[in-house]
């Protein structure tokens, strides 16, 4: 693989946490530029991806997002003025916020979602199906044995 | 795969942008907490390891590191003080600076590459040589294509 145009190969190019990290990068930031074209900042797709299935509490959405629960609260509070979310108490445990997309935030992330599925199809188009199912399914269970340890 | 806890699935364990954001998040973090058992800085290791064939530009180094110019320069006079690395003027562009390893910056980086090295093999060896070498081929032909489309 002619990563290093000839050079000898680099440490980096042959190390997973690198390797992991600038894919990471790469291919987040394409889609970026496509939420961009669309005037959509990067955290109101990740909060609204990540409340498809469900309402979800400030910190799991933190997580999810990967940032501090301030910076998400800060953003729900932007979503909320745009329409895209509401703050409700948990019918479960009622001192629990939770917080759900409004039909407004549904329908956008609907539209979101297949443009995300269209970028991953041409992302992974080139390496076949099987090697493709592969890299999915070894990520997966990478991140389960990592989460778990944690 | 029981990543939902018996929930429906969801979009994010499903999306290979956020399989690969939340991969290199755990992955990095295990082993940045090795790091900094040894108090050595997260950029430090970055650092060492982008100039392990040789010196580099400020520019290459912050492009592997995925930081901004002014941050990786004053990364480089903080390691420059410990005896880390050390500014020279290019052979072939007497205009250009690069920046180079010193004794002590090489004999350092040999330690934790080894360590990486080590915490790589623990991380791949539940996937098999099989399943491991393709997640590193995929990765690896991954970012040579979009490096080449930006």
């Amino acid at each position: 693989m002619a990563l290093t145009n000839g050079h000898k190969p680099r440490f980096v190019d042959g190390y997973l946490a690198y390797l992991l990290a600038r894919a990471s990068f790469l291919i987040s930031s394409e889609f970026h530029e496509t939420l961009a074209r669309q005037r959509i900042p990067v955290m109101h797709w990740r909060v609204l991806a990540s409340l498809n299935e469900g309402a979800l509490s400030v910190k799991e959405l933190a997580d999810i997002a990967q940032c501090k629960q301030p910076t998400m609260s800060r953003a729900i509070d932007r979503m909320e003025r745009l329409g895209l979310l509401r703050r409700g108490v948990d019918r479960g445990d009622r001192r629990s916020i939770r917080v759900a997309a409004t039909p407004k935030g549904k329908r956008l992330v609907q539209k979101l979602m297949k443009l995300a599925k269209d970028h991953e199809r041409a992302v992974l188009e080139p390496f076949g199906q099987a090697d493709g199912r592969t890299l999915m399914d070894v990520l997966q269970k990478l991140i389960e044995l990592h989460v778990r340890e944690r």
